[in-house]
């Protein structure tokens, strides 16, 4: 049977993970691959996942191995609301629905808004599963560089009948780029989604891994209406339960939870009840300390074996905290040539061009530094170095770049 | 801020469940409610969870509480085509994607190949999750009794240029009627589809669950091009593990895969760890063999107490297996009305109007009998007989349909 002839035009749309087909490449056992945005798995609180695993299956087995409420254990959103509230934000759990990962709660959220062709506003470079969402319903999405403005890319769109539907941010160690929003940046954000009326989707993964450097407050905290605030336990706790959340007006949880319902019924129900005590025992904030000064020593350590082995002309980002820092090659070369000699050398990582809706940022790479350990660390930055530097000799700048 | 000129057309496309807002009426504990889709909490093998899962943790933490694989995790995939070869499938795990619930199958599947206005054909009664993944892609289902002929009604369709992109059959135990397809049914069913070139989604979350008469080959096994199967661990296992999976060709399997990665990029990690083992261990056939002796026995009190209780005219289903019985009404009499009556008496139902995509099915109702215990299924049966009678006595049947 042939099934091209009988594909959506949202199946048409749908681009396949370019990091999912450079894993493949980069599984080897002998590569050693910056490319995953994985949690180090020495993070996982085994022992005590162990008690409180016993725990639930004791006290709590026929409710937490049974169908659950689409919008979550009651329990778990009681105290993410609490953790909200702390942060300045006026909610109570009647705003939170929790989400198998937060890649459903973008799934979701891109369903409700987006008709094919809409058009939302997101940066150069964006964190590629958002992309994948926006294209999986046929959206258009518009990458802004840091240096662009919002008001003056809005306008235009407007002005061309092209109204977005929603700015996509994530204000806090941005995926890929590792770069955090000024205070003033978010609320200029805020501003212009204000004056034009349009959705803020405030993509937070990483905020809780702050390294250093002052926290600035989430836009969700200025505003009650127009901010849908995105969370997860994937980078924190464990990724390996699924489970994220969405924060935002009761009006839009209800449209959100309506849409959930077809789509899984609820999210894992037996993981929600082991991460609502996990968190009620305090021992989420406990291994989040931990972890940050894992993460904190790894970055570190990055940064460090980068300042040691790069070439001139390479430039990297020194992110405040998450997991990633992005890399630029000197103008006009292209990091998939790199990833072609990078990978005989036996080490990977993500091509910046994946990241960037418009097919630009072909000289960018990112490079992961959490899951990798000390020693491999440090021999891969090498062998990387290794790879750039055989790609500056070989691939002379093109001339259009040089004049 | 006012998001009504914001929904998407598919927002705007979505029904909220029907059930779910029963339910939450139903939800009162002096109710009796016969309402959901629950399996029996004494099935859950809470004892060999806690061995299983201290053993997970033992032994494969780094890799079950990780980001997994978006097709799920390899040794289940193997245990499950192994499972389907004994049932005369030729398929090997690269057939089979595992889902964050078979609903989640649903959804991929008509987001695949479901365009706004797009036919397809299900049930007069159907699955209502089904109904409400095709309604959220703006699909129109187009119902057909179990008396109406396939090939009329599709040559039909193709006639005035609607085509129906699949026809959706829950061959056995089917939710909500808990009727059974024969074999000359399925192949009847395949035979249109062939001369058509139309898919089958097969979906078949209640097959292990047979209690009596003779098991009919899944439609998959006799064909390898245009079956897409659904099933689910939610009935035979635990429904908080969110866990399904789809069998179908690798051309359809890879757009799939595409589909779930912006979707939630993989199913519970940990809970698929846990799931692989028990199957490993054939703990899950132990279980499944006491879970239907069990169902055996709550059909047939339930189906005594039917015979006991019920007042001329009602009449029901004699299910082999599944889950629920389906209730008919004598006509002219509307099961909403009686609902009403019912919430009084302290009983809940589903109303069958829920699963008939045309709004048809007024005077039919879905039983489940898998939840209750013995003693309150009789009284639960008892007070339903007592709604009828009153409803019977005060609402006499419309003039339309006695002549």
């Amino acid at each position: 049977m042939n099934i091209q002839n009988i594909l959506s035009a949202n199946a048409k749309s749908m681009r396949r993970s370019a990091i999912r087909d450079l894993l493949s490449v980069a599984n080897r056992p002998e590569v050693i691959s910056f490319a995953g945005g994985f949690p180090n798995p020495s993070t996982f609180p085994v022992e005590d996942l162990k008690t409180i695993m016993q725990e639930v299956l004791e006290v709590e087995s026929t409710s937490a191995l049974q169908y659950g409420p689409t919008e979550g254990n009651s329990k778990l959103r009681e105290l993410l609301a609490e953790r909200y509230k702390s942060q300045g934000l006026q909610i109570t759990k009647d705003n939170i629905l929790i989400t198998t990962s937060s890649q459903q709660a973008i799934d979701l959220v891109t369903k409700v808004f987006i008709d094919p062709g809409d058009t939302l506003i997101c940066g150069l470079p964006s964190y590629l599963g958002a992309l994948q969402a926006f294209w999986s319903y046929q959206a258009k999405p518009i990458g802004i560089t840091k240096d662009e403005e919002l008001e003056v890319v809005v306008k235009a769109l407007i002005g061309s009948g092209k109204k977005p539907k929603f700015v996509y941010a994530i204000p806090d160690f941005q995926n890929p780029s590792g770069i955090t929003m000024t205070l003033q940046q978010r609320k200029d954000v805020l501003a212009v989604a204000k004056k034009h009326d349009l959705l803020i989707i405030e993509d937070s993964p990483y905020r809780e891994l702050r390294f250093d450097g002052e926290e600035q407050p989430l836009i969700y905290s200025m505003d009650n209406e127009r901010v849908i605030l995105l969370g997860t336990f994937s980078k924190t706790f464990l990724p390996g339960f699924r489970l994220g959340w969405v924060i935002a007006p009761t009006n839009i949880i209800e449209k959100l939870i309506v849409a959930k319902q077809s789509t899984d019924l609820c999210a894992p129900v037996f993981d929600q009840a082991v991460t609502a005590r996990y968190l009620e025992k305090g021992l989420f904030d406990k291994n989040l300390k931990k972890t940050i000064d894992l993460y904190r020593t790894k970055r570190d350590q990055m940064l460090s074996c980068f300042e040691k082995y790069m070439p001139e002309g390479v430039t990297w980002t020194k992110p405040e905290g998450g997991l990633f820092l992005f890399v630029t090659l000197p103008e006009g070369y292209d990091s998939t040539e790199l990833f072609n000699v990078a990978i005989k050398e036996n080490v990977a990582f993500v091509i910046g061009e994946a990241f960037h809706c418009d097919g630009s940022g072909k000289n960018t790479m990112r490079i992961n530094f959490s899951f990798m350990n000390e020693e491999k660390t440090e021999e891969g930055v090498k062998r990387l170095a290794t790879a750039i530097k055989k790609m500056l000799e070989t691939a002379p700048v093109p001339a259009a770049t040089t004049f």
